[in-house]
């Protein structure tokens, strides 16, 4: 299999997270995320969002978008309940993740620590800022008294969120305040087979 | 069954769209979409995003996210593919919906046709049109040739990306452009069971 993706990017770090737990093999292939300009020839045809991760099966089947990509590899694996109504919850987190979460984190974090010209992005970051925090509040508020975002053990709801929740403090947002979130995050990454998003 | 949700919110128009399409009823409660401040007091404990649409299932369990309450109903029906990969895809189309194409098309929509004051967000209009005839562009490109977006039938993926498409124009959007949006729109309007945005 061959993962397009980008070494700092959470969104590629949560499906090589997932398949690390699995312990499936996948042929990286590096995506610039600033120069975005061969995207439509790398990726045309096997992404419509020319975004990555886009990941290439061994039959050459291709998928995009990092939930997509989760939920195939975690279907029948324990990172997916077996009740419906907690499928449904682990999704609940994942569009969480992606709608309220990620555009605020993650574009935070990529404008101030990864675009090489944070200035640029200076007077937008506090709108973003405020709406991580938002995102935040609400899953401290959720994990307190709970060791997983849903159920008792660990699922694609807690890979997806792990990936920019732990390297928030990148996009100026200060974890401190957070307990449960900080017991959750090291409960994550204390799971057998983990690694780290620069592994 | 209690739907918080809103009339005029797309979002909220896809899971009263498939309910109808199973035959299932619920009882919908308006929830504004301009004034927020009764947010917390009306969705705190149901949905950690305070966000509508969502759902009070019969026993008392809450689900937010419009796509995560789509496949609790949809899992086992005709909008859900039995097979894995199609499954896949069915999500590629959906989380490429709420990053993509929900974020530019109803967020234009909802500054220049709900908010009730349009020139408030004028300036900021440019920007979301762009990123949403990049999104239109996308289902353009796999549409032609297509009847739906994923395999030969009707799946959630259709549902998701109906509602806010088929409103576009009221974001600004000309659909003129597009041949296979058009013919795939009139598809879904077409299938039995349909219901509009405003019934």
């Amino acid at each position: 299999m061959i993962l397009y993706e980008n070494a700092t990017s959470g969104n590629c770090y949560k499906v090589r997270l997932l398949l690390a737990h699995l312990g499936l093999e996948v042929e990286r292939r590096p995506v610039d995320v600033v120069d975005r300009s061969n995207r439509p020839a790398l990726l045309g045809g096997l992404n419509p969002s020319l975004r990555v991760p886009t990941i290439v099966l061994d039959d050459g089947r291709s998928l995009g978008e990092s939930g997509a990509i989760l939920w195939y590899f975690g279907e029948g694996t324990r990172f997916v309940p077996d009740d419906r109504f907690a499928r449904a919850q682990v999704l609940q987190w994942m569009f969480f993740e992606q709608y309220d979460h990620e555009p605020a984190i993650a574009v935070a974090r990529f404008w101030l620590a990864l675009s090489g010209d944070p200035d640029a992005y200076r007077d937008r970051v506090p709108e973003r800022q405020a709406a991580g925090y938002r995102a935040l509040d609400a899953m401290e508020r959720h994990l307190e008294g709970r060791g997983w975002l849903v159920e008792d053990a660990m699922s694609l709801a807690d890979i997806a969120l792990y990936a920019y929740t732990h390297v928030a403090d990148e996009g100026g947002f200060d974890l401190d305040r957070y307990s449960a979130i900080n017991a959750w995050l090291a409960r994550v990454a204390g799971e057998p087979g983990h690694v780290p998003i620069d592994a």
